[in-house]
């Protein structure tokens, strides 16, 4: 597997992609995205489990069991369309409409997501406009572009892509996703796009696609709140000119499915590192588990816990309040079993045995937790299963961001 | 039911406390609080649901097996005796035993209780001295101090009395409790203890007393993490001369049941009110569940949102964020049935109907969220039950208290 340079979601042949500004952001940065593949792409999309669902996550879905192919994925931040009841809908639709327009294409054909503002109307002329704009624009290399457009307070631009080689011919994944705020995917993220050109029945590009979700999107968080907008989405199609993927034991299977964990895992991991005011990357790490599902609940509680993530913040090495964290989750251990770990590019040490503290160097302690990404590792000794999650800190600013969001 | 001024538990007759400075707290401030009986009281502990429960919380639990009569309840702040393994079950072993002999009971008529740091062993020493001075400076109006010293980041002591009358006999509720910070009970809350002399059943009293957690401590959250060490205390000197309250038609059964949810009520909202950082309350109600699971996990959901708890703190009324956390919960609805209201001493304004956002006038909703009080109130449309859940904003401070908390 080889990281492209500057990768994105344009980085495989067939997609084409660009990002304008249409209006909707106060700033006048970009805001709205287009990804518009040339031939019809096998496509899916995994939504917020969020009972406040909005109009285009609403739409998607109805969508979605229309046709299992789609041509293009319309994205707009600065306003999420959501809590916007009817009107909204139609603005849902009027905006999926226009482009499958544009592009020549039917409606149900068209992803459409935004990203924003809860609860105002989305300026549907704003987008209309914009749509006309951004069709002469699309390029086999805007893929940055429209990672860029899909932004709200993020402070860097998250893309990948990566290239893998089977039966020597070349695959490619691209990706782009955003936070970075209201994040605590539950079965998506607030939104991430893949696109690929590998070959492979839809069944198993479905199965691979639900599984790199609940290891990468599903295990960050920022703030431990999933979002009404929540959606990850996959375009596939299928170009690439090896033999059909379709089974387990096909010699493209496994290599294919450790690229898209990669490429969903290292867009997570870029959102949980830029999490609203983040200053330190939390990664968290539990072994030992008795099933993956308590590996996974154990992992995200410490990096979901507000104290932990305040203690990191503080370079402070509370550990209790790590233990304390794992304790609350649904994980089943039995606390006199367990040790924990903390570690950073800045040494290793080991703070936990049997359930008892037994950290006696606290200075040390203090410079590990002095790097910018923070290793917590615990053992549960249950089992065989592990899981990592990944999150940051809660710092001053994350306080001021969101206490200042829409002024 | 009548409030007593400066009402503690020790405005319950028969009963005598006292707080002293032990000497675990760095500040020299008061740490060590003792409450005794003069009678063997019917007693009850409900603990944390934490996996990684501290030593005096199953000490407590054990204890509850061998006898339902206590004499008394030690507790020490500074120093929570949580991740200490065998030692630290020792520890607290030994400060039952020094305190039941030092009052000449057996030991398993004492409960303990800890509270501060977790992880680091309990300076037992400096306890044993603290007890030798603690039991002259027992009286009946020993109840605030040892409230006092029961407090670790609290800003104010949590105390509180009622008096009612059955058969024409005062009966008397007092409480304490404390705060402020790992603060989202599960079955009890950090550190909360009532003491009364109503003549009851035991199974009666249990009952209540569980029944009242529910709506009380259980319903209130500052930061989303629930401690090791929660713990509820009651006890019940049955010294009260009207006739026994055996069942839930006895006259005095719906006016004893009213005080008690009152008393718990009264001291976890004061938890909430004094939340780490908080600069605001917020109280949340929820009409029309389903049921009253529903109400809970809903009311509990706003309260808990980092997103609504920054908005308040920043006078802002992101209401789309209200409307997302209750979307997380467990409760089933339908969006399109939704209303939603915002409300102060300032004022009140309805934001949403039929799930859609309807606030036309800012201004009088910004003037709503400058009251130190923020009530939210939402119908689900789907039944009759309710329930209402107290929390508070999330500041600048909660973040430097909690990054700083050790140093």
């Amino acid at each position: 597997m080889e990281l492209i340079e500057e990768g994105s979601i344009t980085s495989v042949v067939g997609f084409k992609a660009a990002g304008i500004t249409a209006g909707l952001k106060k700033s006048g940065k970009k805001d709205l995205a287009l990804l518009v593949s040339d031939t019809p792409a096998l496509s899916y999309v995994m939504v917020t489990q969020n009972r406040f669902r909005a109009a285009p996550v609403i739409l998607c879905e109805t969508y979605q069991a229309q046709s299992p192919f789609k041509r293009a994925l319309v994205i707009n931040s600065g306003n999420a369309n959501a809590g916007t009841g009817e009107e909204g809908m139609k603005n849902a639709i009027t905006m999926a409409e226009k482009t499958a327009a544009l592009i020549g294409v039917d409606k149900n054909e068209v992803f459409v997501a935004s990203t924003g503002v809860i609860g105002e109307q989305l300026p549907i002329e704003k987008i209309e406009k914009g749509l006309a704009t951004i069709i002469p624009r699309l390029s086999a290399t805007g893929g940055v572009e429209a990672a860029e457009a899909i932004r709200t307070t993020d402070t860097f631009t998250k893309s990948c892509a990566v290239t893998i080689t089977i039966e020597g011919v070349p695959v490619t994944i691209g990706g782009m996703a955003k936070g970075s705020g209201m994040i605590h995917p539950n079965m998506a993220t607030m939104i991430g796009a893949v696109t690929t050109d590998v070959n492979i029945t839809p069944e198993i590009l479905e199965e691979l696609f639900k599984a790199s979700i609940l290891y990468s999107y599903n295990m960050i968080s920022v703030d431990g709140d999933t979002s009404t907008n929540d959606a990850a989405f996959l375009f596939c199609n299928q170009r690439a000119e090896h033999s059909l993927i379709d089974s387990k034991t096909h010699p493209g299977y496994q290599s294919f499915k450790e690229a898209l964990d990669y490429v969903q895992q290292t867009l997570a991991k870029m959102i949980a590192k830029d999490g609203e005011g983040a200053t330190k990357m939390i990664e968290a790490t539990i072994e030992g588990a008795k099933n993956s599902e308590d590996a996974r609940a154990a992992a995200k509680a410490i990096i979901t816990s507000s104290l932990v993530k305040t203690a990191i913040f503080g370079e402070d090495g509370n550990w209790g309040r790590i233990l304390s964290s794992v304790g609350n989750s649904s994980a089943e251990f039995s606390p006199e079993n367990v040790k924990a770990w903390i570690s950073s590019s800045k040494g290793s040490v080991q703070i936990v045995e049997k359930g008892r503290g037994i950290l006696e160097d606290e200075v040390l302690l203090a410079n590990i937790l002095k790097a910018n990404t923070i290793i917590i590792r615990l053992h549960l000794g249950e089992g065989d299963s592990r899981a990592t999650a990944w999150g940051c800190d809660l710092s001053y600013d994350y306080v001021r961001i969101n206490a200042e969001y829409r002024t």
